[in-house]
């Protein structure tokens, strides 16, 4: 199982962030981070979480989604919505399995709750790999937000207590980060807009659809290295066409021959 | 599935009662009562219940555990004790499989939960068939209550939804048929070998790590489309500042935005 970090978007009520860190300590996780919290920290935080204030204690607080969830080999966020453009989706149950089945202990996985009121908004749920959902009644399906944690890492216990359950795989490299993706979608985005593809001013669907399809697989750290000097070999031909040389200065090690 | 009836005996927190309604509803279930409770009616019982107050309005106040669960067909009492005489005891999944399995929807289901401070007494447990746990933490297993009953209605409701779990996801597009992919790996070599990435005589590892990247995702028709689109457009522009035109002809259609 890997490191789990919940990720909490502009919660409102401090008292929910109290009982989220609760929840987690009742299932044996321990990383809750914020993002732009409305108030905290706050006493009623810190009543709420009743035996597990040492959660409260150690939360971080982030400006941005981007940067809670950098180092996060996969990124899962919560929402009931249906999509224009589907992104893999699982239930609680699923990804529990899924993230117990393929991931270490020495990688980090981050879910992201939105708030309480509104959820998240398409552009934050595409920072993420999958949208994770709880099914829940379809008239009435609103949980609040430490409950809809609570549910979440309960899934995330009882994955760890089955015994049948397989190995991951092994892998010859890292896997890479959630920085390292989001620098690899910004820069083929920027190759994508140069050669006329994408217009900036009115992003494309595609653009979604691209970041929605590298998304689904846990890429290596090698992987986005290979994409990104691809793009910058790309950059480089059409600039010495046009005499001008402002490629990336960053270097991509060569890969030997197989 | 059976009639589920949750049984709060002498809840303290109002808001917990309200919690406990909201989470109710969410997994489709509707029938709270309560015992002895502190404070009941009280207004941060509806307010915690959110779109939930349905059900507090129709919560029954009853004098004792007997009269509320007195036409049940089974009685479970949620307790994490170890009693000197053992009692059958499931965990919280267990037991949404044994009661979606054994009971119908014409006979009564009671599940008692004790106060938030102490629990039930071994009388009240005495007083259920089987005793339930929700698995969680050895060194704080302490969920608040209406967490607790968020998790048992929630284990209710999927084993309500067992029937669909082995579906494949809803997906927008037809998968891409190999054909696309190797068009698309072929595509893809001319463009990185044109701009010097890659060498054909000394064809490079960083080729076939792209191509087993892109083989673990399961790559949908319109992916494969717009991937190709970008290739195009990027020969496009390495030609068009060549003075040449040898863009493939081939023409992919324009994805409309988001």
């Amino acid at each position: 199982m890997p490191n789990i970090r919940i990720v909490l978007v502009e919660p409102s009520h401090p008292g929910n962030i109290g009982s989220a860190a609760r929840a987690l300590k009742t299932m044996g996780l321990s990383e809750l981070v914020l993002v732009r919290p409305k108030r905290f920290p706050d006493p009623q935080a810190d009543w709420r979480a009743a035996g597990a204030l040492d959660i409260v204690e150690r939360i971080q607080v982030f400006d941005s989604i981007e940067d809670a969830v950098a180092q996060s080999v996969v990124v899962a966020a919560t929402s009931a919505r249906v999509r224009h453009i589907p992104w893999p989706s699982m239930t609680s149950t699923q990804f529990a399995q899924h993230i117990y089945n393929n991931f270490e202990s020495d990688q980090l996985a981050s879910i992201i709750f939105g708030r309480e009121d509104s959820g998240l908004t398409n552009e934050e749920l595409n920072l993420a790999n999958l949208q994770v959902y709880i099914p829940s009644n379809p008239e009435y399906g609103s949980l609040n937000l430490a409950m809809a944690v609570q549910v979440v890492a309960y899934d995330i216990f009882l994955s760890t207590q089955q015994t049948n359950n397989c190995n991951p795989p092994e892998w010859d490299k890292p896997l890479a980060t959630a920085e390292e993706r989001y620098a690899f979608y910004e820069h083929l985005y920027s190759v994508l807009r140069r050669v006329g593809f994408s217009d900036p001013n009115e992003p494309r669907e595609a653009e979604v659809r691209l970041r929605r399809m590298f998304g689904r697989i846990p890429l290596d750290h090698t992987e986005v290295q290979i994409m990104r000097g691809a793009l910058t070999h790309i950059e480089k031909s059409i600039q010495q066409d046009q005499g001008v040389d402002t490629a990336s200065s960053e270097v991509y090690p060569e890969v030997k021959s197989d």
